[in-house]
């Protein structure tokens, strides 16, 4: 049996950032000796990691001369060279998600192929090698708007997005490879994070909630466990659990799904790995997420992936009109709020709707939890000095 | 109002051991810029502190010149130059806990004399400048057999410390500044954390029980809540209170007691920072002792201190007969189980009765979250290669 605590293992995490600090805390609690690459010297994984290598990931070589130190190979962002993980594996590197995973993963065209080949319920969509071909579709009744355009390759957080109502919402996008999708009118906006480790053993956490902020397109409030029924959250969770394992998937996988007003479960898309939605596990469940991928990737057995107590997580995003060194306005009072914890991410600097950082809420009163919530939205700014 | 998060703010820690680790997680999650001072270059503080110092806790320079950089000092362990800290309090560097409570609660005698003082129930005791001095008090009546021994000055959980029944008990003990207690009959080891912030807000943790290891004097199992009533219960938490006051305490205080057979409570001792007894609150508490030690000496608001679930700990200890370096037999199959997190301190060398880490085990009904950790003891074993 592999020993990884205290030992010579080495666990490599491609990428610098937050979720890889949350990773490392939990690296950390095993002692789990990790080498972390990434781009920028001052990212937040430079202390709590044993080794820090710059590089970009990107980059063939980077990304490959990395992987051959370690033993297990993870990722906490997705943009990763996937022809150097390709290599590794065939060197005989773990590399958890796998490179054919990531790369239907990073093309949103190659994503909703795979969940139509597989049986997958995902909204209707075409697929274009360039925006400038969507005009044409429209005219000659190929599409019809309105619908979502969406780049195909490194889209993030909001960007590479949009909801085009006339041919003038194509104006300025990108001429780049794309979907559009029907816009489907939808109830809620769930998410399931799904752990599966390499013995095949799954486990799925409950069905998470996320209100939307309707200009930034980024989440205001994640809550867990979802407003919803339970037939509807098996409905989630299972579909979740079958996309997991349709990937062959090791590690965390983040089903983000619609629930459409007749009750239908659609994929939106996935993240193969710990998810924003996920957050709240921290505090709320019985393993956070960040402990459960490791488990996952080094073959450990899951953890209880029940809530102790209810959970709502909005995320710290910076206010418009400001931009400079960051200030967490009123934090010490949204400290005073009973089952309030920050988490302040370590950028220094603050812009519009950068994200910052987040605050979970706990209670065992999930209602109570959602109060306290949007107090604490209402409380806490984030603005420049 | 000052501000700590993300900022030039500098909190200074002395000492760099897996207490100050778990301080580090938290320091991590707010953005707290962290300087650590420590005797070894291989404590687990070395990585995930910004800066970390090498230097000697016990002397004067080094502790002085340390403190001298940072804004705000606590300690991860008692055995620091406390001189230093009262210099550096006369020159405006905050000392939390202050260099007075230090000095009274590193020599035992003080400590004992400080409870009486304010009027704190403890067992009665006999001062004694050097230990040769105890068998003259035994052959004129002084004090009676059975009694506690135990050196004034720097004992550390089971050394320094040693029941004697009879005068033949007393060879081999150093010739020291020493205390004899009354052996009390006790129904329960008890501990209260109490947490105090300089705006004088106070917040206790619920009552432990501790269940003792019989010969290596070490603990065996942390339950939370303890099983006791609530009349007990109250009575514990009120002196943890009352005794966090007199010392116009500012930090964690746990204070240790003794439930004797007549259910009255005795302070056995105190810790001024984070405590064994409180590991379980990282997984059952609302908030973790480490995160409201953090609170409490940047004079933020304290965090609930209400259990989210029941919380029993193991501490995890070098098995007898193996000293080298460290394997984990079994932590798979113990990671199996519901609700048990384990941490790994990250000592990689591992001898008889050393403390290699602990594990949590968490569920809902605290009963089977007791039988788990019988599970887990019998399971995992700390040996060598």
């Amino acid at each position: 049996m592999a020993n990884y605590f205290s030992s010579k293992f080495k666990l490599g995490i491609l990428g610098g950032g937050q979720l890889g600090k949350m990773l490392l805390y939990n690296t950390r609690k095993f002692d789990i000796y990790t080498c972390v690459l990434e781009i920028s010297n001052d990212a937040p994984c430079k202390i709590a990691s044993d080794e820090f290598h710059l590089g970009d990931l990107m980059n063939y070589d980077a990304v490959y001369n990395f992987g051959k130190q370690v033993d297990i190979l993870t990722i906490e962002i997705e943009n990763v060279n996937v022809d150097a993980l390709e290599t590794l594996e065939k060197e005989g590197i773990k590399v958890y998600p796998s490179s054919k995973t990531l790369r239907t993963i990073q093309n949103k065209a190659k994503q909703k192929l795979f969940y139509v080949d597989k049986g997958l319920p995902t909204a209707p969509f075409s697929r274009f090698a360039y925006t400038s071909e969507i005009k044409d579709a429209i005219n000659h009744g190929g599409i019809t708007l309105p619908f979502v355009w969406k780049c195909a390759q490194f889209g993030y957080d909001g960007t590479g997005v949009k909801i085009v109502k006339s041919i003038t919402d194509l104006e300025g996008l990108p001429n780049v490879e794309c979907i559009t999708e029907n816009l489907v009118p939808f109830k809620n906006e769930l998410a399931v994070i799904v752990a599966r480790n390499p013995s095949g053993e799954t486990k799925t956490y409950p069905v998470v909630e996320m209100e939307f902020h309707p200009e930034a397109n980024q989440v205001e409030y994640v809550i867990c466990p979802a407003r919803i029924n339970d037939t509807i959250a098996e409905k989630a969770k299972d579909i979740a659990l079958r996309t997991s394992k349709a990937f062959n998937h090791v590690g965390l996988l983040a089903v983000e799904m619609f629930q459409t007003q007749d009750d239908t479960i659609l994929i939106n898309e996935v993240a193969p790995r710990p998810h924003n939605s996920g957050h709240q596990t921290i505090e709320a469940s019985y393993t956070s997420q960040f402990e459960q991928h490791i488990r996952a990737i080094l073959d450990l057995p899951l953890g209880r992936t029940d809530s102790k107590v209810g959970g709502v997580m909005v995320n710290l995003v910076g206010a418009e009109g400001h931009t400079g060194h960051v200030v967490y306005k009123n934090i010490e009072a949204i400290m005073k709020m009973d089952g309030v914890t920050p988490h302040i991410y370590g950028k220094k600097q603050t812009r519009p709707f950068r994200k910052m950082g987040h605050v979970t809420i706990v209670n065992e009163d999930l209602n109570e939890a959602r109060k306290v919530a949007e107090q604490v939205k209402k409380t806490i700014k984030v603005i420049s000095e």
